[in-house]
């Protein structure tokens, strides 16, 4: 089998029912694709079945006419589907504040090849990160953000995002409140990282609440952004063990290891398309 | 020097002050013992001073004499002290409900010599171990508890603690909350274990919660237990990844096993005299 | 879909071919099972397809009658399989010799019900563990082992494996090298637990190499036995950060955490039916 | 007390010997300081004493003056020490090659404030990383090797080196082994970074290795480089799990990320004066 064919990558999820393993690799098969990878998984609770599955394009139609053409055949099955070619690079913008290590973490790993993407924009609330964004020859687009400015700045951000054709957006540390109406009107994935184990310590100065506490062990949670703050679907949680002899400045330093290495790594799940979401959650093929 | 000298093992906590270390190290010399181990931590916010000491005992005097004076030189320098003769084995109660996890691997390492305590009576609102515990040779008292009954119960509990000679109390997964009254009767260190992180989840089904959340990590806490119900200083904290393929069934189990393990820690180093508690924290010197 | 259907559990491996998912798929459809689980796993280098799938048995036929068929349907697509009924528990001896940290944790697993399987029988070379395993109601032998006696002794442990129908032996510490007569005659699987992260320290006392070497992370690898001692397919590796703090009698403490842990963990995946082993290696299917 | 005042840490080591400790705490009480943190560990087999002490100089003499003090003390009771001023940034240079994701995480952490000294410059037998250092503003330093030119390419980083007081080398993965007469003649600390366990998978291609053996985790290691290669004293290792599903590239980039974060802790705690070594093994008081 030719090794440089196209693969597509489709997630799957609806109401479980009988054959549906079956439909789907059955069509694969009559489009003359070859199954590289496919995973399923069900809840037996909400009896919902779930399906990550890559194949190769080896017949004599275009990696897009098959995309569209298994979009199709989901919804005549009731099947929910995301599609993607795998190679295909989505824009994606970091929104940042002050704080750097999420941000250097993300375009490093960028630049090494380890995110497949391009991170085509940065926006940000502060002058603080221009220079190294253009280092980095990145655009780099400040716009102010107060209590009155919000609803106006919010309006600059989506057309900027849209006028860049982003597809995702990643909260690099960025620490302002996304409103419901920028995340619906946005309409596309954002991830966010909480320095903190979530659901606990879900307010301010969560390293300050741990120290104060004496809690052993810290965490970072990336999940999906949605309307109610903080309570988005999860994605990756990191852990890290404390002891008495670290100071909130400590705590602070080891979070920051957590989040910019827990955020990539969900991230990076994201753009190989491997998670679903669901009832508030997430399944990720792993 | 002799190896089989006896050794002692201070804990000491207070206001700090200039020369303390010196003092505490000089009060030794000059009683002919020889450090083996010592920690220092300074909380620089508190301004409190902890140490952790021990040393060999080659003078011409007991153990038991050297233990008494350090008392008292540690009152003479205004410093709260613990001090014990390492090798001396106090006696431990265990309460258990229905659930043997933590039991069975709190007995075996003990029988193993893992655990330098002698376990001498098991308490339980339940019938379930008995036949296990006298397997394990180990006194096992069955005291009924009902909302009724509580006050009476706890009152027989503590009187077979105090005939017991018990200066440990673990909670070995004991499904019934302790009195404040009976926490202060007792007037000795009780350690339970927590199904969860806390401060997180901190309510009932922990599991289902977590199932419910969507969360990646679980972890368990163990924790002296105090009035304020699962408020207690943590004393270790454990965790393990989860992932969608999880059932609650299967966070029940790794549960279980992270309860275990993090519990036989935390006993542990309470046993070698290696946690001091203040402001409802704990330093622990591993 | 009835909940008390029962299911069967089957692993494939073979060279990879077009349209295989599909035609698996498709068999389970046409004899009317309902695929609950399916995990593919394409290793690109060798070329080879791997499978577990797990289906609920919905039509006329008996599990059993299915399971042959499958079988037969496995041959004739080319594949090797492994199928198995879910919940039908293989009969397993342990080996043991006078550690017993191993031997308690797997039977204590399997008394709560968390190992699926019949703890039939324990042979040991010596006396040591002969109490504890009656008081838990295994039948227990003992089979004095020396260089002079081994042959003779490994047939006497062949016939009793034999004779209680074994089909997993699980080395929980047992302290003498399986020969490979034993190994081929038996010609069912062998788990071992070794006390150190393969392929380092591969020889005698780990522990104190991993002293003597000033390592900061001991480790234990559970793997199935071959000929080749200690080099068989790994299953799983746990891992404990330590420092100058610890002693050699702390590593050993610590490395009984991790082997039981490991070995319990590996267990119970075979007894899922989740690995299948190629090229001396193995996929688990967690 | 004032918090302004300079802070000294001494690391001592020799043969233990009675009263040390109060020998140590008194003499700094005799110099008016005040101790902050100390840390006795006493190795019972090889009967070696070590200590860190940091403690606030509070007395009239400046805390050079105390630091030559310190060390003849050291010297007239037998100790080894080393002795620094908190907040003295040691010169540090780094070696690379053309993997630049240590490269990068060193100087992130440098620039963020969390590794107190002064990365002043850079070697390289590769052009690859010059526009990264220098848009660091950081001196880069091209010096080709070659088997024939490498005690040539040795003299002159060596010179380099010299020229620029530097105190400590890192080699941020360094694709050439430096020569036991570099080694002597530098005469100062040289950490590196392994791509593996050591001491498992000690020769090359450590992934391709690990990869073919299925093992089941995968490691780094930070030590301090000695004339007989990668056998020096550890310093840090880290450690990640693996899976069937991970290819040879998903190994690398975990080790990526293994390596970087591995050498940053590992060069953070010798920064802070945190590590003796002794019989090639070190104490790390963290």
């Amino acid at each position: 089998m030719p090794t440089d064919s196209p693969h597509i990558i489709a997630l799957l999820s609806g109401p479980d029912q009988k054959g549906i393993v079956s439909k789907v690799a059955s069509w694969i098969l009559e489009h003359e694709g070859n199954i590289i990878h496919a995973d399923q998984h069900r809840d037996p609770e909400e009896v919902v079945f779930f399906q990550r599955v890559e194949w190769a394009v080896e017949g004599p139609r275009s990696a897009e006419e098959e995309t569209d053409a298994f979009r199709a055949f989901g919804d005549s099955i009731g099947m929910k589907t995301q599609v993607a070619i795998a190679g295909q690079k989505p824009k994606v913008a970091l929104m940042v504040s002050k704080g750097d290590h999420c941000f250097h973490e993300l375009i490093l790993r960028w630049k090494a090849g380890d995110l497949p993407c391009e991170i085509a924009l940065i926006i940000s609330n502060h002058e603080t990160l221009r220079s190294a964004a253009e280092g980095y020859g990145v655009p780099f687009e400040y716009i102010s953000v107060t209590k009155e400015t919000k609803s106006e700045a919010e309006a600059q951000q989506l057309s900027l995002l849209n006028q860049h054709g982003i597809e995702l957006v990643i909260m690099a540390r960025y620490m302002q409140v996304l409103s419901p109406i920028f995340l619906n009107t946005f309409g596309k994935p954002v991830i966010n990282i909480h320095h903190s184990f979530l659901p606990a310590f879900a307010g301010a100065k969560p390293y300050h609440q741990a120290h104060k506490k004496g809690v052993k062990l810290i965490g970072a949670t990336a999940h999906y952004a949605t309307a109610d703050l903080d309570q988005g679907p999860i994605i990756h949680q990191g852990v890290a063990q404390i002891s008495h002899r670290h100071s909130v400045q400590d705590l602070i330093r080891k979070g920051r290891d957590l989040e910019k290495i827990t955020l990539a790594h969900a991230v990076s799940w994201h753009l190989e398309n491997r998670i679903l979401v669901y009832e508030n959650k997430t399944v990720v093929f792993d």
